[in-house]
């Protein structure tokens, strides 16, 4: 059974909180998310493959990525890691380039549960209409779809 | 005669909006803000002295500085850039390393009036707990001091 992944977007805010639980020890969730050779494999849609221009994972690092789909059309993204407590924190800026200049500020939570762990990222925008932008664009499918990928992924990643 | 300064901290909101205008081009302004030997000058109240561990202005870059008060009190804070374009817009992440782990997304955007310009800048918070806190913590007579301080400055400062 798949693990629910929860999406909240409180009308009116410019918030948005994704929570997600793994069958999985954090740290195995964690070096999915900052090893560059294993977030290409799981982050998004399986529609679209991912190649990443920069995955600096530290303060002041730079991260980018494009998404092509089968039509080999681009997506591209990109920000700046602000913080990053190893195996627990990351905070990072997040732009998409099709729509430049509106940009989110992301913290990705890591939570010990034992064998288990939890995943909680709290998004926020820059106005109410660019996270309802945001909300409505598919972000959902996607996300969700990444976690299932994730999920397969961790069976064959050991934790360094 | 001093121009105002209008802050605006819409209740229930974590955004807070700073308008200023300067009697001096953008030019001047903008350098102001990005030539290192210029921002320890003006920014923030005449009580506390400013010192630049980093101000690297470009996308990726770092800045921290440190504010000390008479009685050697240091007060630290630091981000990273997400967006520069010279001479019209930043986009940089702030934290108080005095609550650490509360950070803003914060655009400066700076106007062209012709012989005058406009600052205007938009920070968004993580909670609205966050920005009243910010807010509440005496920042309103730091900004405005340090728009005074800049204006003094500027006399003095040649476009680039």
């Amino acid at each position: 059974m798949t693990n629910p992944t929860t999406i909240t977007a409180q009308p009116g805010t410019p918030f948005l909180d994704i929570v997600r639980e793994f069958d999985a020890p954090r740290e195995k969730v964690y070096r999915a998310y900052t090893d560059a050779a294993l977030v290409t494999q799981w982050m998004g849609p399986r529609r679209l493959s991912m190649d990443l221009t920069s995955w600096d994972v530290r303060p002041g690092g730079s991260w980018g990525f494009f998404n092509r789909d089968a039509d080999g059309t681009e997506y591209q993204f990109h920000g700046v890691f602000h913080a990053v407590t190893p195996g627990e924190h990351i905070l990072w800026t997040f732009e998409f380039d099709g729509a430049p200049g509106h940009v989110s500020l992301e913290s990705i939570d890591f939570d010990d549960l034992g064998s288990r762990s939890r995943v909680r990222i709290h998004a926020v925008y820059q106005s109410v209409e660019d996270r309802d932008a945001m909300a409505a664009g598919g972000m959902e499918s996607g996300v969700t779809e990444g976690f299932e990928r994730m999920d397969e992924l961790l069976q064959s990643v050991s934790a360094r």
